[in-house]
Parts: C-alpha cells; sequence; structure tokens
C-alpha cells in the first residue's frame, strides 16, 4: 500500500469516528436529561475513572495507555460540554457554540 | 432505558473507539514508514487541514463542529507522538513511554 492507500483508509477510519463520537455524545445527552429529573450532579469522578481504566483495559496498542487515556480525558470534556449546553439551552439561554 | 443502560452503551462504543483509534494509529506509523524511506517530512500542515476538514464535514452532531476539531487535533497530536516514538526505537533508542 502506498500513501494515499493509508490516507485512504485512515479518512475512513475518520468517518467512523465521527459518527461513534457523536453517538456517545447522543448518550452522554440522554444521562445528562435523567441526572437532571433526578436532580443528581453532572459530574460524577467514580464514572469518569471508571470510563478512563475501561479504555485502558481495552487499549492492545499501538497507542499507549497514556495516550488513550489523554484522548479519552477529552472525549469526556467535550461530552461534559455538550451536556452543559444542552442544559443551558433547555432552560431557555443561548448555546455558546455553532 | 435508565442510567446504565446508557452508561453500558457508551462503554460499547467506548470499545470501538479504542479500537478505531488504535487502527487509525498503525496507519499512520505505516504513513510514517513510508515518509522516512522516501525522506519526507513527518508534518504535513496541508494533510492535517484535510483531515480536519473532513471531520467537520461529516459531523452531524450533536458535538459542534469546534468540538469535534478539538477531538481530531487531539487525535492527530498522538498519531504524530506514536511515529516519532516509533522512529526513535527504531533507529535504537528507548521509548519514552509505556
Amino acid at each position: 500500500m502506498n500513501l494515499s492507500d493509508w490516507r485512504r483508509r485512515i479518512d475512513e477510519i475518520d468517518k467512523k469516528l465521527v459518527e461513534l463520537l457523536n453517538a456517545r455524545s447522543q448518550c452522554a445527552l440522554e444521562i445528562g436529561k435523567l441526572k437532571q429529573a433526578a436532580k443528581i450532579p453532572l459530574y460524577q469522578p467514580d464514572r469518569e475513572n471508571e470510563v478512563l481504566a475501561n479504555a485502558e483495559t481495552n487499549n492492545s496498542g499501538p497507542l499507549t495507555d497514556a495516550a488513550i487515556r489523554r484522548l479519552f480525558e477529552r472525549i469526556i470534556d467535550e461530552a461534559r460540554a455538550a451536556e452543559r449546553d444542552a442544559m443551558h439551552s433547555s432552560s431557555g439561554t443561548e448555546k455558546n457554540e455553532k
């Protein structure tokens, strides 16, 4: 395989990554609604640690566990930002992005 | 669906994300080898911009384009770190992580 072949493969993977990241974000939004209804806090450090631990457990490389952890920290951050946005717009204020 | 159901769904998505991120990293490593053999630079800003633009084009939400861009910037960073690691270990030095 040449450079263009590998890049095409990356482009296919990236399409799936965008889909999965959005599917994940949709789940997080549903969880946010349930938490809001039950008046429990959005931020649950135990669950976050569990998510990070699972990601490392499932990691077989070539990414290092540290790299996987950094990526999932960012994924969790963005999910939380989307939850906050959704809460604010459902309570009548503007979304602060897009 | 209750909180545990949504979390289970997130755990399934995360498993696939870890797989895809590693598959992507493997492609980037192959590209790194081809670049090294052809003596072309690892960092190619045009290709990075293309990857970011593709990710935004494929984005149908709920994540904002800005969130998708931040996530892919991190994904690209980690891919480059893995390429650098691989180059250094193939030239005889220690991997600096894991």
